[in-house]
């Protein structure tokens, strides 16, 4: 069996960790809902230009400003610091990591994610999360879905863009990899955005394969003869 | 003991990896010794502006196709692209992974290379090197000594530059970080160009810190508290 892919690369949030429990456990299920909300139109406005370009912590500070002030909450310099740093330790779906080290074996496995790089480094070293390498938007300063950063994932790790699986749990990366040529592999997370607000599914994108976890990708995308039933 | 620094960067031909040892077992110690000479002024080319930007494997190569065309050894297509990926897998020097591994429960470990990214991504996980993240010169289209690789170390990172100490057997690459703002340690690597040339010494530049390998670096740096000597 030729393998169609050499590089898989991962998305974070919701995806490979639960920002909605992580970020709930520091702020409280109702600004954690309400902060993820209020950051995505500010990324949007950096990918068209609107903005001069500014990391996720950056813009994670702002949107909790202006929500704080919004909702007459209180906080000072220290309890807002500790708030944004809630983004940079956050736990990995339960199938996570014994998945990404069953695919280690025979892929390069990249995080692609549109975290900032210090954000990323500690996240991944915290939740023992066993990626090749790091790949931050901020390294190539434009924001996923825009096609610079999964392009340049693939021509950094020397392949072509259609060797490059994208895994997402959102349909907007899901689309924007497609756009830029790589493969795609929609896996479900139902509990991303916490109990009151619908996830995103497999039937809101058009992606190569589909699947529920980090274990079925591994099954799928494990050569046959390398998983030992060889005989 | 508060600790100086919380980033260390590591170079990794010569300082982390045996290249001499490496690529000598594909092209012969003297093919091995020539061509490490002859890329060098191409890297500096770069940085001075006077050639466009392109990564390791490319001027590796050039340096390849001059050396062979000058000594009037043929090769083929194909074993002149097998003689380059002998840089993607070479030998860890015998005390890394397990200084790495100490020294990675107190710091933020980065490669920091002039190595291209997709040849760091295979070393590093072919060498079972514990590093938390991949900084490569391409991600900067800048070589090492030019600041902007060291400074943007520090930056992505989330730190200031003082408080990121760079790890060399390189005079060169010490004089560089140091130029940067970044701390600095000199690790003695005599063997580092094989048998018939001689290593840069620690005497050969000025250091914060001079040692003999990753052993003693862990020993000097991880707090005496937390390497359990507080009974």
């Amino acid at each position: 069996m030729t393998k169609r892919y050499s590089v898989l690369a991962f998305d974070i949030f919701g995806t490979t960790v639960d920002w909605f429990s992580g970020v709930s456990a520091e702020v409280g299920p109702e600004l954690a809902d309400a902060w993820r909300e209020r950051y995505l139109p500010l990324l949007r406005r950096v990918n068209s230009g609107d903005r001069e370009w500014a990391n996720l912590d950056v813009l994670h500070r702002e949107a909790l400003d202006e929500l704080l002030a919004a909702q007459g909450v209180e906080a000072d310099e220290a309890a807002r610091r500790r708030m944004v740093l809630a983004w940079h330790r956050l736990p990995a779906w339960d199938d996570v990591v014994d998945g990404l080290s069953r695919l280690r074996e025979h892929y390069v496995l990249a995080a692609l994610s549109n975290g900032g790089f210090a954000l990323l480094t500690t996240l991944i070293e915290s939740a023992g999360l066993p990626f090749d390498c790091i790949l931050s938007a901020e390294l190539f300063q434009a924001y996923k879905p825009d096609p610079r950063p999964y392009r340049a994932t693939a021509e950094l790790l020397g392949v072509h863009p259609e060797e490059t699986l994208m895994v997402a749990a959102h349909a907007w990366d899901i689309d924007g990899a497609r756009a830029a040529g790589l493969g795609t592999a929609f896996v479900e997370r139902p509990r991303e955005k916490g109990p009151h607000r619908v996830a995103d599914r497999a039937a809101d994108t058009v992606s190569d394969i589909s699947v529920a976890n980090f274990g079925e990708l591994a099954d799928l995308l494990i050569p046959r003869q390398a998983a030992g039933t060889h005989g």
